[in-house]
């Protein structure tokens, strides 16, 4: 968890110097923010962008990090632009050797309206993905999700039914949205799929136009938080105990006990 | 929210005085726990059992207890059987003339077998039902499920893409699960679906074979808790506001930005 300034080469060293600090402290896995390599800010997005098609020198910095310091590293999210001048808001992923072996471009575009409160409209600069693909590392399946993302109980059930253990989540939730929902979105999804949620937010920037909750969190199989950040910048570290998912699946079987036919017949209709 | 003891008379009894006593409270919508004529253990089921097609005291009751004090009733749950001597797990629900205008048979059927802690299998003794009706009502749409059917966030959303406004869910948890998921899943089923969710238990008998948790609740369409019981025998009246359905849609527009397309493609698959 870091805070985002407005400078990306800042945003970027920063961002080094924590991933490595994370592996100090034993981390074989690290996960950054949403949007961490610009102000999360609609009017930054397309001076922030970058392809996989072109030089990034935000994509070049994840896969240096990954391969230097010999982790997986789930890159939070920054904008991409493809060849066709198209901006999504996408997560990349990339393996111990520093090869991108993933990405994830956010699904729900984050557009809302609460009165007196706040007005944020992603969808006016940003496309949406509309791929739900897992990625295999050598502890399993992992997914991504972002932010607005876990709003929706169906992605998550996608994933946990394509194999995903842990589903981590860059997220900038707000403090009008996130004191109340937050930790309840993160438990919910963690206990209905019975897997790990790791919900990573940047610090809290007091002075910004959106100010960020914060609390970055790992929820385990049962529903439980195992660790919490507050809103300010910090690093969470947790060993995850993957065999808990097949206690938890065996004494509670949920996924088992899925009516997918009932579903189907019925969100067709 | 009342203690089910073993006789079913006493019971029925006991419900009767209580819906009285809601109604006296101001309450023009009235709802049971689940299994309230029995003890929720699978050896009572087929005994207290009964059917529309026959005579039934508990039925018989419900409908005089609605048309009397001119309320709809949520009938909380109890062993209905078919004609084929096929038992379910059954709320019935009467309009104000005592008519009963729709029923909900219990879709996800609770069979866990949590270590050295609880072990409980209602198919057993128990058949699936395999319908989500929504049932109309003087105020609008309302949706029933039935305790375990709370952790199957799909039928909680069809509920409320049919329109379903509150979604009332007769429930007895233990007091394993119950300190644990209780909240966390009404809360989540209510942000999610941005309606009002109403968790309905049967009190706590520490003697019984299945410990109760109690802690009948609502949670409104933002996700708070805005009445909540103890462990005891009670009784919760609140003043739904159905207005604000509409204003937390209006501000956070989940519902709206649902990719069905890309849920039922991967679903499929």
């Amino acid at each position: 968890m870091m805070v985002s300034k407005s400078s990306k080469k800042s945003n970027l060293k920063r961002a080094w110097d924590m991933i490595r600090e994370t592996v100090h402290r034993g981390a074989e896995l690290v996960a950054l923010p949403e949007m961490f390599n610009c102000n999360y800010n609609i009017k930054y997005f397309r001076e922030y962008a970058e392809s996989t098609y072109g030089h990034g020198e935000t994509l070049d910095m994840l896969s240096s990090a990954a391969e230097k310091f010999g982790i997986y590293l789930i890159g939070g999210s920054i904008p991409e632009i493809d060849p066709n001048g198209i901006l999504y808001n996408t997560s990349f992923i990339f393996d111990e050797n520093g090869k991108l072996i993933g990405k994830y471009r956010k699904i729900h575009l984050f557009d809302v309206n609460i009165k007196d409160k706040m007005n944020f409209r992603e969808s006016d600069v940003l496309t949406p993905g509309s791929e739900v693909p897992v990625i295999n590392t050598k502890w399993g399946k992992i997914g991504v999700a972002i932010c607005y993302d876990i709003r929706f109980p169906e992605l998550m059930r996608i994933m946990a039914l394509k194999g995903a253990k842990i589903i981590f989540v860059p997220a900038a939730f707000n403090t009008t949205t996130g004191p109340e929902h937050w930790e309840t979105l993160f438990k919910s999804r963690a206990l209905d799929n019975q897997l790990y949620m790791v919900g990573i937010s940047p610090a809290r920037n007091a002075k910004s136009s959106y100010v960020i909750y914060g609390n970055s969190l790992i929820v385990n199989p049962w529903g439980k938080i195992i660790n919490i950040l507050d809103e300010k910048e910090g690093i969470l570290v947790s060993e995850l105990n993957l065999d808990y998912i097949e206690e938890v699946r065996n004494s509670l079987p949920v996924l088992k006990n899925m009516k997918k036919d009932i579903y189907i017949k019925n969100i067709m209709n």
